[in-house]
């Protein structure tokens, strides 16, 4: 087992009813800037219970974070928190909207040009944001329990990463009523993001980790026994509970520590979103099982051990298991109506290998994988295997 | 599942060397007080270790805290503190070390007698303690990253817990070369003990906390593994390690969240302890499968999926396999050099259970088990089918 540090602050409020609490967790002389999304928390009633909840606090809004927050929004916001003196940030929505809240609570915090902060080295915010909590309206991301966000600036066609130790949020309430009004494929979208952020930290050469890949296939099991039920029309509470839970215990920091990681499906899937605006999630679903087929020598004994542990293949040698593991993930993938090929999503698709070993290779390589040896060229042909 | 809060704001140091790093996780000016038991980490090179760390700070020492932390000596301790204006803890030892400590980082910020802390309603302490740190060198009771501890007061015969959210250690080292040194029935105690603290959690009526569930049976099968590699004279450093992080992730909190617990195990085992002098963890292998017994019609779902998914059993009714798991479980503890009746610790046995009954009536009784419902009656029957 590597040697690893491992701190959450995050305070989560889990269940029904929780964000009436939300008063006791937010200084009583707080100014608070709520900042949300499209405004679908009108329709669910969060947006009332927040309302509520903080009635005799100074409270402050400022909606329409778009999807992958962008830049130029996130400023206007920052420019009101200076100008109103506000002290307390409260996002609520999903990954987006915290992301943003989490910039906005580090740039609130620093001297200068806000776009510094994120154009340095990832993870190197050293200070204290300013205090934050959450209301989680779409498990997928995790990001309400950890500490890293990432911004898109559209004037430049960036999309950087960056966190920080004091950029836990305070608290995070997880209320499982959230997900009834979720749309179908958005579901989908936070099964397949959540499966993927463990399969990231989990698919790698073998480790001696072995309670950490314990958890890390707990995780992806209750994700596969809740997927068809949070599909389903019917609401059923158990079922949004534990993919809530699942989806912020793969990205709290838990899994990651003592092991190696991958995130090379993260860096090719981002620039198919970038370049033909396929949902985040379903480009992971396109990518993960051509980087597994092409990465399979490296990756074939924990291939076998999915197999058998998360999916109860016993029989056959372990390169047989190694391969049914992939059509098992393809498959699990499907079940949620999520394609797994790139031409599935764009017929304009010739020339994304190349698009992608091009803008690898012009930005500071450092190598992709959990050994960090895959090159650009590799990648080509990941993408490639992908159409 | 239940609604929860979940915080724990430790921050863990895992690792080979881990012990140097604690210069920088205590202030510069801090004047530093280390407490710890019996003079065993003289001999194994963590007191040693920590000298050089600390040889820029105002580092003072307190030895001598016992096994089971008496409050007398921890008022001395105590004096000291305030005699010194010690403003920073550093336990250094196993599970008695840590509580003895976290009682103290109460009482130093406490203002009247310190024994009123313990016996106000468990768990009850509202402030902030002394700021405190541990250097764990006995994995077994998780103490480590919680905020829970017991004290025993020999004059009055009492054995008092409580906690709070201000006792948490701000950081707790864990480095796995420590189990080089431990005697082997002292491993073994610490296997038993983490082992017992998961089924406290875990063996109730079926819950529908999905992923809490599958953890905890990620703890029991990861403590399985390691097990008899960590009972080898030969030195394994990767079980050491999966050992020690299960005994942390056993009792931090987190398998605990939306799920009813029992405990029932340890209120019965803490009574043998204090008749006869039997190691704690051991009392609970005496309790345990008597317990489960008793109590079959309530906990049989939980044993049959405890059966399946922790030793592989799939063959029988629902029944079979909760009676086979609990036969596992007595053959887990003897493969520890265990043993799971009271007869084999004392022949003074007679009068055991009629003792228990007596006492637990007694008291303010507030009944056993994950739904309170159990009566000292019970727990006669219980202690007498464990002679």
């Amino acid at each position: 087992m590597l040697n690893f540090e491992f701190k959450n602050p995050t305070k989560i409020l889990f269940g029904k009813g929780e964000i009436a609490k939300i008063s006791n967790e937010i200084p009583k002389d707080a100014k608070i800037l709520m900042i949300y999304g499209g405004g679908s928390i009108k329709k669910n009633g969060v947006y009332d219970q927040v309302k509520e909840a903080l009635k005799d606090h100074d409270l402050h809004e400022f909606g329409g974070v778009p999807a992958n927050p962008e830049y130029e929004v996130l400023v206007n916001a920052l420019n009101f928190i200076k100008e109103n003196k506000i002290n307390y940030l409260l996002a609520v929505g999903g990954g987006s909207v915290i992301d943003g809240v989490k910039f906005l609570s580090a740039a609130a915090n620093y001297e200068g040009e806000p776009w510094e902060i994120l154009k340095k080295p990832v993870r190197t915010f050293e200070g204290e944001g300013m205090p934050f909590g959450t209301i989680l309206t779409l498990p997928a991301t995790g990001s309400e329990m950890n500490s890293g966000y990432v911004i898109s600036r559209r004037e430049t066609n960036e999309k950087l990463s960056s966190g920080g130790p004091g950029l836990f949020p305070q608290f995070s309430v997880l209320d499982p009523e959230v997900i009834r009004s979720i749309p179908k494929n958005q579901i989908a979208n936070g099964i397949a993001d959540a499966y993927t952020h463990v399969l990231e930290q989990y698919m790698t050469a073998p480790s001696s980790a072995d309670l950490q890949e314990r958890i890390a296939e707990s995780i992806l099991i209750s994700l596969q026994n809740a997927a068809p039920k949070v599909m389903s029309d019917e609401f059923d509470y158990d079922a949004a509970g534990n993919f809530m839970w699942c989806c912020t215990m793969a990205l709290n920091g838990l899994i990651q520590k003592g092991v190696i990681t991958d995130w090379a499906v993260h860096a090719m899937g981002h620039e198919l979103t970038a370049y033909y605006g396929i949902d985040h999630a379903r480009t992971l679903a396109v990518v993960a099982p051509s980087h597994y087929r092409y990465n399979f020598d490296a990756k074939k004994g924990k291939l076998a051990q999915y197999a058998e542990r998360v999916w109860g293949i016993t029989e056959g040698s372990t390169e047989e298991k190694a391969e049914q593991a992939i059509v098992k993930l393809e498959e699990f993938f499907h079940s949620l109506q999520i394609q797994t090929k790139l031409s599935d999503y764009t017929q304009d698709f010739a020339g994304t290998a190349e698009r992608v070993e091009k803008a690898f290779t012009e930005r500071n390589w450092l190598g992709l994988g959990e050994n960090k040896n895959l090159t650009p060229q590799d990648a080509f042909k990941i993408v490639e295997m992908s159409y």
